[in-house]
C-alpha cells in the first residue's frame, strides 16, 4: 500500500562527544524515509532551497525513495545545529533557520493523493490537515507534533487530533497536550480525543502504544555505542509505518510488530551519524535486530517441567 | 530453599502529593521480606531500636515471616523521612536518624547459617562481607548497595563483589561503580568483577538483567496511579529473590521469570504508601500480574497466516 510523508527536509550540524557534522541532510521526513524505504517504498513531500546539494537528493533517490514531491524553492534550506551533552542524554539547539521551509505549503502530486498510509510530521497543525484535505481515502494517517504547536496552536491541533488515527508524540510532549504527568493517563487523554492509538516514544527507553483496552511496550535495544540519537523517533516512524503499509494488516498482532520495527530502525539511526547508520542495513538485518528484540523481552510464564 | 535476607527496618516518614506517612515500618529488608514472603518463607535480619512498636514486628511476624533474626537493640530505632516531587520522580531526603542501625552488627541466628538464597541490603559492605562469613553454603548471594559506599569504600566493595552472585542496583549507582554512563558498559563492567549477573533497576522504566550472553528487559507495568514509589526496589528484589528460593531453579528461562516476579512486586510496592500495597496480594494475585506483564511486551515474530 502506497506511503505518504511530509515533513521537514534540512541540513543537520551536530556535535556530540564522537564528532560533528556539518550540513548533513537531516530532517523529520528524511530520517522517516530512509528508514522506512528499507522495508517499504516511500513518497516523500518537503521543500529544500536553492542551496541544497542535488547530490542529496539524488541520494535519496538512489534509495529508492520517490523524491518527485520534494520542491525546491528559492531561498535558503531549512539548517538545524545541536550540541549533544557529554552522555547524550540531553541537547542544545544552538541555532535553527527555518528558510525556505518557514513558507512551505506542502502540495502534493497528483499521484501522491492517492496514498494510504500517510504519516504527517511535525510541522504547522494547520498544514497537516490541509495535507489531510489533498489525500483522498487514506487508510491510516499518524502525525506527530512538538511542544511549540501544543502551546502556540491548542485549537487546531485538537482539530487535528479528530482526523487522525495514530498520534505519535514522546513523552513530554503527552505530558504537555494532556496536562497530565502520568504517561498512562497522558495517553488515555489522548485517545478519548480523536486518535484509536498513541504512540509515546521514550528516546533510551524504549516506545508505548497504548490503544482502549491493550497497552503494549517496546524497550530500547541495548547498544554499548551510541553515536548520534538525532532522527531517531522519525526512523521510528518510517519503521512502523513501512511495516504496515507493506502488510496493510492492522491486527493487534501486526500493530505490535510494527512498534518493534519502529523501534529497530530507531536503534539503527543511533549508532551513526545521520542517516549513515541506515547504509548498510538490509531487511535481513532489520527482521535479525527483531527477532533480537524479542529475545530482549521473552519469558515463559509456565514453570518449566522438572 | 531457606531464603535469608539481612538489611534495614526502619520507620519511614514520607510526604508525597497524595498523602503523608509518619513513623511507618519500612527500611530495605521489611520491603524486601514482605514482598518476597507472598511467594516464599523469608527470614529477615536487622536491629530496631527500643522504642519500635512491638505491634509492627507482630504485624511482620503475622505475615509468616521469620522475625527472630531481628534484635532489639537499646537507643532509637532507624528513623527516615522523605518528600516526593509532584510527579514522583525526584525525592528529597528530609533527615536520616540511624540510632541502632549506625551499630548494627549483623549476628545470624544458628539456625540462619545454612540460608540458600541471601540478599545483602544496603548496609556498610564490610558487614555484607560478614554476613557471609556467617552463611555456611549458600547458592545464591545477591547484594545492593548505594553511592555512598561507593564513594567511601570502593576497595571492599570491590572485594564483596568478587564474592557475589548478583548485584542488584540502580542505574545512577551501576554508572557511578563502573564510571561508565552507557548502561550496559556499565553491567559489563560489572560483570568483569565478580558478580554472573547484574540486575539494574531502572524505577519508572523497569529493570535489566545483564548475564554475559544475554540481555533481559523487563518493563515497569503501566499504573495509571502511583501513590509512593518507596521500597519498590527492595519489593522487586524479594519478588526475584523468593522466586528463585522457591524454584531453585536458576536456568535463563526461570532468572527472567523471577525478573517479572519482581517486577510484579515493585508494581505492588507503589500502589499504596509503604507496605500497605501488599495487603491484599495474594499469590494468584501475583501471577496475573505476571501474566500481564507477559502481554505488555509479547508480540509475535512471524507473520500471521492470512
Amino acid at each position: 500500500m502506497s506511503l505518504l510523508v511530509v515533513g521537514s527536509v534540512a541540513l543537520d550540524s551536530v556535535a556530540t562527544p564522537f564528532g560533528d557534522t556539518a550540513d548533513a541532510i537531516g530532517g523529520s521526513a528524511v530520517f522517516f524515509s530512509v528508514a522506512g524505504q528499507i522495508l517499504h517504498p516511500v513518497r516523500i513531500v518537503g521543500v529544500v532551497g536553492s542551496d541544497f546539494p542535488q547530490d542529496a537528493l539524488r541520494q535519496l533517490a538512489g534509495r529508492g525513495i520517490d523524491v518527485s514531491g520534494v520542491e525546491t524553492a528559492p531561498g535558503e534550506s531549512f539548517r538545524w545545529k545541536a550540541r549533544y551533552s557529554y552522555d547524550l542524554s540531553s541537547r542544545e539547539t544552538l541555532e535553527t533557520r527555518l528558510g525556505v521551509f518557514a513558507h512551505f505549503r506542502p502540495r502534493l502530486p497528483d499521484g501522491h493523493r492517492d496514498a494510504r498510509y500517510v504519516f504527517l510530521g511535525n510541522i504547522d497543525p494547520e498544514l497537516q490537515l490541509n495535507v489531510l484535505d489533498q489525500v483522498r481515502a487514506p487508510r491510516v494517517v499518524a502525525c506527530d507534533t512538538m511542544n511549540y504547536w501544543i502551546q502556540s496552536k491548542p485549537d487546531v491541533l485538537h482539530q487535528l487530533l479528530r482526523h487522525i488515527d495514530v498520534l505519535m508524540v514522546n513523552d513530554s510532549e503527552a505530558r504537555e497536550l494532556s496536562g497530565d504527568w502520568n504517561i498512562y493517563r497522558a495517553a488515555r487523554w489522548i485517545l478519548a480525543h480523536g486518535p484509536t492509538r498513541v504512540v509515546i516514544k521514550q528516546g533510551e527507553h524504549g516506545a508505548l502504544l497504548v490503544e482502549q483496552d491493550s497497552v503494549f511496550k517496546v524497550p530500547a535495544y541495548p547498544l554499548q555505542e551510541v553515536f548520534d540519537p538525532t532522527g531517531a523517533g522519525d526512523a521510528f516512524a518510517g519503521g512502523f509505518m513501512a511495516h504496515l503499509a507493506r502488510t496493510d494488516d492492522l491486527s493487534p498482532n501486526n500493530l505490535r510488530r510494527a512498534m518493534v520495527y519502529g523501534a529497530a530502525m530507531g536503534s539503527f539511526a543511533v549508532e551513526a551519524f545521520g542517516i549513515q547508520g541506515f547504509d548498510a542495513v538490509t531487511p535481513a538485518a532489520v527482521d535479525a535486530r527483531v527477532r533480537a528484540f524479542k529475545d530482549l523481552v521473552h519469558f515463559e510464564v509456565e514453570e518449566p517441567a522438572r
